[in-house]
């Protein structure tokens, strides 16, 4: 497996090379050939980039719409990925992920809506706080966000402005461009994968309604831009059916466009507020949605797996915080029981944090340094999840009052939740098994002594948030 | 308003009373005729028993297949109510309730479903316990129950013993009745409601399925015996829907039964387990039921009113403790929000008390003593549906993240549940309003100090189970 790999070529200036001029690329070694489209970068540069599938030397030959591009041929040297490095993230198992190497990917999300348009020093807070985080994927917008708490003018935008003031959409802002792409680098050294959310209604500049030409243009050199980083995911939208401009018909040509020119093949995936997409649809390779019952939330997730047959990833149970809006203030136990109430159901859940700040730097939108109780919690929720002989957590049959999950036979988590037996009986499958007592809130696995077979009275502290497992016993 | 007043007659013992020998009366005062049916109650008495509508001489007749007792008149002096007395319970307000007289009743209830069948002193410990707490309403079984933490035999039981082991179903005991009856009176003297279960499946005596002819029997005495005290109601079953043996035809007959003989028209249901029976039949005069879901509960309460358009008692939310089973194991935090939710929603709740116990003297079967945190909880949301104008609260527009009920532009609280916000803004109705933040968990209501026209910022602690009250200020 290759690093990302580009080539850049000069050419003509004049006129508006975003729009006069297409150029793509073909990368070729062996008998594998990637075809990436390419993007003008400003100042006469023009860029094509692909991600390799293995390292060594690639032939390349470019197409262009422009006589003096058209035809041009070079090779590429392409250097080994660091170590640690797995490749892009796909689906495996249908309801689960990994990287192209086979690695287990397990998201563990969080929401940083607009951070890459803040200054500089409170990026770098940021990255500071999610190197020490447990989260391995950030939901993040591309276009910058107005919205309650989201009030000031970022210093770059995706469009230069327009003479006469406005923007001319046709022209992009390499400059913005960069900055987002040395954060997307930033998260992959952190092994964080960017869902980078292409529109949204959150929006004082015009960006959430282009139209159709401008949308389709954005989107393609977005695409050809940011396709080549291995830790990127495409989410169509932020809360589509807030885009009231935007029809199905619109959403469903604008992610043929994605399709199209990402030959890396990204997950894609739609994020709803108060109704879902139709996550059946083949572009759509997991569900990435929001809770639309404000009571029952992760509780659903796999009712949601059942339906679509998808990996489901729950992008919004409402935010440890404490801000006015409902959904963004709930208490750090409540979050931290829908991540379990979730996980156990063979689901994936995304945090984010709304605690009030005078400052207004609040993290699920700007970033900056966490300080509400989940977090942890979530760390430790994914030491659980890691410990599976699979890596993966799919629904085990359940009781009626307790939801089980895990790997049938090997390793079973059962989640009590806000319920607070003082004790359970534990039937265990076949053959014998160490006991654990999981206090998620307290974070601590307690092991019934020995080894078990049959039944297990299990001694509970009468507490909520408890969960027991279950592991085959080594021989 | 009288008190409930009986006839008493002499006649024969031989054979079976309790078969052979049917009787009935009508008791006339002017204009106004009840007819109700008598029973046997041993020793060679024969009981007609009625609920006069008012004070004075009524006359009697009786009529009997035992020609000695057909035809029979008297005359009984009903004596004034004593103050404080206000009659049956019935619905009012289509989706509440209220005492014959028109005095509200809020029905606040506590489940003791074996109360009656423990040692005399544990009932009386019941009793001092009921008298210091805040409920209205106790759900009660006739038929004593066998299940988890319920393995002792009663000392008395409905039916006679057969000769040669079992019971004869057909005959009565009326020492049995005598205890249960002082209890219904001891609750009255309390002011509390006695739901009475007139059939359940938690069995080992062959109660469950005594077979149609007996259970006929066995409803219509009861009915007889007990139509007569105020404080009655009616549910057809505690969770019907695991009596396995009986069809919907058979409720349906059964509930015909206590309809004709019952001419106090006292307030019955049937309560479910699994699924809701079907709360539109015409004898049922409110929803009586158990939430289906383990995690979406009295926030259906407004969904349920809409759905069958009668008053709805949720009566069983899971209840506060720390039992094994999922039913009785939740904390006194989500008990009480349980109960914040389902009311907002113009709904009535029910209690339980589910603690573990080295003497398996637990609350919710066997009474005792409280220990419990809701209580004192349930008493203060009490104290505030008491507040409204009308005594009652109905639904009201909400918040999408908050639901709102009250009296429209007259009184109105919303909850916010397991929602923090700091703060919030509150819009008023036209005109001049006092405003309160309630802390529900703390039992606080803490003024806004001056009265408010317009918005109004509502400043919050940022804490759970928080609520706010809006109240038309006097002139």
């Amino acid at each position: 497996m290759g690093d990302r790999a580009e080539v850049r070529i000069d050419g003509p200036r004049h006129g508006n090379p975003f729009v006069d001029v297409d150029l793509s690329a073909t990368f070729t070694r062996g008998a594998t050939v990637i075809r990436a489209g390419g993007f003008y970068d400003g100042d006469g540069r023009y860029v094509v980039r692909f991600l390799p599938t293995e390292a060594g030397e690639w032939d390349i030959e470019i197409s262009s719409t422009e006589g003096s591009l058209d035809g041009l041929r070079g090779r590429v040297s392409v250097a080994r990925a660091r170590d640690g490095r797995h490749g892009v993230v796909g689906v495996a198992d249908r309801f689960h992920f990994a990287h192209a190497d086979g690695t287990r990917f397990t998201p563990v999300g969080t929401t940083l809506y607009a951070w890459t348009h803040q200054p500089e020093a409170l990026q770098q807070e940021t990255l500071a706080t999610l190197a020490a985080a447990p989260f391995t994927k950030v939901r993040m917008g591309i276009f910058p966000k107005s919205y309650l708490y989201n009030e000031e003018d970022p210093e770059l935008y995706p469009f230069e402005s327009a003479d006469g003031g406005g923007w001319d959409v046709s022209r992009f802002s390499p400059g913005f461009f960069a900055v987002l792409e040395r954060r997307i680098r930033d998260l992959d050294a952190l092994g964080i994968q960017a869902d980078l959310i292409l529109f949204h209604p959150y929006d004082r500049w015009g960006f959430a309604d282009l139209g159709p030409e401008a949308d389709d243009r954005y989107l393609r050199y977005v695409v050809r831009r940011l396709a080549a980083f291995p830790n990127v995911w495409w989410s169509m939208a932020n809360e589509f059916d807030l885009m009231l401009e935007k029809t199905e018909e619109d959403w469903e040509r604008l992610a043929a466009i994605v399709v199209a020119e990402d030959p890396a093949g990204h997950l894609l995936s739609i994020h709803n507020c108060l109704r879902f997409y139709d996550y059946a649809r083949d572009w759509i390779t997991h569900v990435s949605l929001q809770r639309i019952d404000i009571y029952k939330t992760a509780e659903n997730t796999d009712a949601w797996r059942d339906e679509w047959g998808k990996p489901v990833v729950v992008d919004e149970v409402a935010y440890e915080g404490d801000l006015d809006q409902g959904w963004g203030n709930i208490s750090g136990q409540e979050l931290t029981r829908r991540f379990w109430e979730g996980t156990v159901r063979g689901g994936y859940l995304t945090h984010g944090e709304t605690y009030l700040s005078d400052d207004d730097v609040i993290f699920w939108s700007k970033g900056g340094t966490l300080r509400g109780s989940s977090p942890p919690r979530i760390a430790f929720l994914r030491s659980i999840i890691a410990a599976s002989p699979t890596g993966a957590i799919d629904p085990l049959p359940g009781e009626w009052d307790a939801p089980w999950g895990g790997v049938a036979g090997e390793y079973a988590i059962v989640y009590y939740g806000f319920n607070r037996p003082s004790f359970r009986t534990l039937v265990l499958p076949e053959g014998e098994f160490e006991v654990d007592v999981i206090d998620t809130w307290n974070m601590t696995v307690t092991p019934v002594p020995g080894r078990h077979r049959g039944r297990v009275l299990l001694e509970l502290p009468g507490r909520e948030f408890m969960a027991a497992r279950l592991r085959r016993a080594g021989t």
